[in-house]
């Protein structure tokens, strides 16, 4: 045998003799029992909970989602119906933003003070705003719980009370408080279309609440309804805000912010088919009156007009009502290579733990425990070695432990 | 040695003798080869699935963007500019809402009904609003598919047809659908300026799609193109619905919406200056005529006006359009320990399981079986037992695992 | 015994009895000491890092959010408070949109043209506008730099100079930049009330930045300040502004996008009153003038007006000011038992490293390395099987690698 035959030799040996550990067979019934339950107790929470329950073999993505909207209805604004002049509403008048956007107010009660111009007027009555002469108005103060600029003068407010002037659009809005009772209480029979068409990008995977396969002719007439019309994506207000748990004509007093939430979570493995959204409603705003600050839903807008001479008024609209949010979320999950190794793969570690649990029950708890152990364990005396270093330390070894030379190698 | 000394030498030996598998090495080529090249498997799945294509030793985070568009351009409407009144628009005319939001609307077309106000007008005519007299006409009655509310009164709408009469805007709107061409078909041409700025914040990491090294004079006239210009911040509106694999005037006859979606993507380790945007464009909308609930994308919205008298009017405009929606998406990766160490983790698992299946291979499939069992694994047979407790059940060991004893420690 | 018995034994004996390694002691104190030290190193890798630092143990949600917000001042425009028309201006005029969404506009500069009327008018001089003749004037000419459509006449723009004429919105803009002094610089005094109300749908966790506990008289008087009153809803735009980095009356001038961001990041396991939004303020646009198209942020928007004989008018306004965006992001945790097990997992994995680490520090380092190999590692020599196949190959055992049989089996 040559030299290179001899190193060629010993690198194969290095790189493919298979070294494996010796193990002992114990009929032990009580560790076999033991180490086949613990290995299924760890598949059953393999397959039940990480598979079944969790879903890790998949992976997962969000929804990404456009939705356009559109309020249909009209109302005579309550009380004017057989006044001379009623005041009549449609879309264009009561959704603001008309664009058909996911978020969108309808007015439901409203205080309209009509042909503001700025000029001067006497502020509301108020603690800080009373006066009895002009001294106590101070000349461009600018109060910012007030309604505008202060001209210094002190004015007749009524025949009784006096009020520091302000430079403002006057007539000034009284804000009374919203009507007791709404103004366009027939809001509550408006319907809403949602076209809402979602994508996962991750997985290519593009769906629409209108599903193709329902009928047209449904969907002209159709109303949501949880239980009998699931999936019609034509909702009645009053429907919408009752599902959340209100009442419409509570809340159209002074107003909200509703939840329109679209749940699209799916399973996209086998059951892509049966990807669709699931409707629910909640209220999102605190209506705890007692520890809100500005209960209820508002905002002031105004439409401006001009006179033929050229002066500006406007009209200011304080709108109550309910602002409705449509939110769409939902996760998708498909099967992926990466989680399932990765969950695979933790699993697997606690199996490899099996043997060491058994291992302790074996040598801890069996009748023959004393037979096993020896049969599975050598130990390696410290006279063992000494057979072959017998010249060395034999102090040391009576106390192999007990000394600073612990660390010498 | 005293007791002390013992025990202390006792609890050293428990805590630092160290404990190791006894091993055997088996010149087996077969298996040698069998166990390194399933560790090469598991090695190149690591090295080439997990951190090459999953980029598993990433931490990631989702993108939060802020954006701002701003559309150019003006048009005379189709058929007008020859005429006595001819119709101009800018942007302060068709963009809505004009504040340069992420989702904006294009007029593209419209049906404008100028002058209503609030008076009694005959429905339009269609089977549940014809009449011949009063009595077929519920006073009050709230159709909600019609335009108003019924005040009880049978009216000619022409000549020859008597409809009933409603409180409503009137006169009411004509809607027979949008032209057939569209009255701001000079859209096509406007332009579209987007800001995008994104942040990743788990990595701090801001960017901007105007990058800073772009030249400025380049921005002031570069028009984007998927291929010339991909980075070019403005866009032709024409451009963007046909890369949406639709065609403008068609698209612009009855409204739809197109989705500008910008991916910033990115891995953030080496390749940090090479996070740049992707536009992509889509249409989000159905426009699959047979299966859709009320096609494209239209809204109304009034102009209001008052006459010198004080009585309110207004313009009504059924707007047909293109709503541009931003959509910015992306996820950053960057290097961190937790992810690369559960990742690897998982992955070291699978080579444990290595030699369990080398041991299978080598115990079932090779030659020298025999040879190799018997020396990795040792049988403990009852009767070695036996040789220790040989007082005990000698009719239990012929069948040990045959009776009810089993659980029998 | 019987066959069925035996059978049935021989299947027992393969179910249940327990293979487990043979191991040696080593009393080695080295290799024990690097065992233990390896072994407490992960294991304080997996409770410091995995456990504390990271939260590894915790499922993790996004945040979902409404935001509502309320503006609150008014101003009158700079230099117009003395003279005969002074301009006022409340919120119902400056806030764009008006109806409290989370991300809005406040005007704080502008360029008004009033009585705009759709008509011909030469154009506002520039290069490509001047002309001397008709001819140069290309009729239906719509170039998208200009204001309108060429009517091909050149007309005195002004004694001196003449430019093209357009049929467009006249008199045009003439737009020479925003005033140098924000017209509507008391808008730095305004409030700003934000209500935001959060979900973490995994957890059903629900809260608002307005807290129960949080007392109402104080909050119709407090101001948000980052140290002393950070949990009050109520901002001052200036003070927005100058967490920001930025100057309320600089930034006024030219408009910019201000975002106030909202973090939820919450720990719901142990301190779940403990979650509470932490508000950061951050310029959002580039304001580094060099690198920038159109710096600053404004959009055009017009009202109109309706004269008695029924001519439309408009009022065009290109509004500079401010956008505020609520940008409100977070993640919660709480613990789950799949990425506890997960991460649990992926650590003892590494637990299961150890003893090879050990394994080679023992074999490779240790004084006694060669009486330790000895006894743990077993040599199946090919002499040793021989003593059973002894008629077999002699020769290949020679050179056992290197000979071209290797894959016999």
């Amino acid at each position: 045998m040559g030299a290179a035959k001899s190193s060629c030799q010993g690198f194969l040996h290095y790189a493919f003799d298979y070294e494996t550990p010796k193990t002992l067979v114990v009929p032990s019934i009580a560790a076999g029992v033991v180490f086949r339950f613990t290995q299924l107790l760890i598949l059953l929470y393999l397959v039940g909970y990480v598979c079944i329950v969790q879903k890790a073999y998949q992976d997962t993505d969000s929804v990404v989602s456009t939705v356009t909207t559109k309020v249909k209805g009209y109302a005579v604004i309550k009380g004017s119906a057989n006044t001379s002049s009623p005041q009549f509403r449609d879309v264009a008048d009561y959704v603001i933003p008309p664009q058909g956007d996911k978020s969108f107010f309808v007015v439901t009660n409203m205080i309209v003070t009509t042909n503001q111009k700025v000029s001067h007027c006497p502020e509301i009555p108020k603690p800080s705003t009373l006066c009895n002469q002009d001294s106590q108005c101070t000349t461009g103060l600018e109060d910012l719980r007030g309604n505008g600029v202060r001209t210094g003068r002190c004015v007749n407010y009524s025949d009784t009370v006096q009020t520091c002037q302000v430079l403002s659009w006057c007539p000034l809005e009284e804000d009374t408080g919203p009507n007791k009772e709404a103004l366009i209480d027939a809001a509550e029979n408006f319907t809403l279309l949602i076209k809402n068409s979602v994508t996962y990008p991750k997985f290519n995977f593009h769906r629409r609440n209108i599903m193709p396969h329902i009928n047209s002719s449904y969907l002209k007439t159709c109303v949501f309804n949880s239980s009998t019309d699931p999936h019609c994506p034509i909702f009645r207000l009053k429907q919408i805000v009752s599902d959340a748990g209100e009442e419409f004509q509570v809340m159209a007093v002074e107003g909200g912010v509703l939840g329109i939430l679209i749940d699209w979570t799916c399973d996209l493995d086998l059951w892509a088919s049966q990807c669709l959204p699931k409707y629910s409603f909640r209220r999102l705003d605190d209506n705890n009156k007692s520890h809100v600050l500005a209960p209820g839903y508002n905002f002031r807008f105004a439409k401006y007009y001009k006179s033929p001479e050229g002066t500006e008024s406007r009209t200011l609209i304080k709108a109550y009502g309910i602002r409705f949010e449509v939110i769409v979320f939902g996760t998708a999950g498909k099967f992926s290579m990466l989680p399932t190794l990765v969950n695979l793969g933790s699993t697997l570690t606690f199996l490899s733990l099996v043997p060491t649990v058994s291992d302790w029950f074996l040598l801890t708890f069996t009748k023959k425990r004393g037979v096993y152990s020896k049969h599975k364990t050598t130990h390696l005396r410290d006279e063992d070695e000494e057979d072959e270093d017998e010249n060395k330390q034999s102090v040391k070894e009576k106390c192999f432990y007990c000394s600073l030379d612990w660390f010498v190698i």
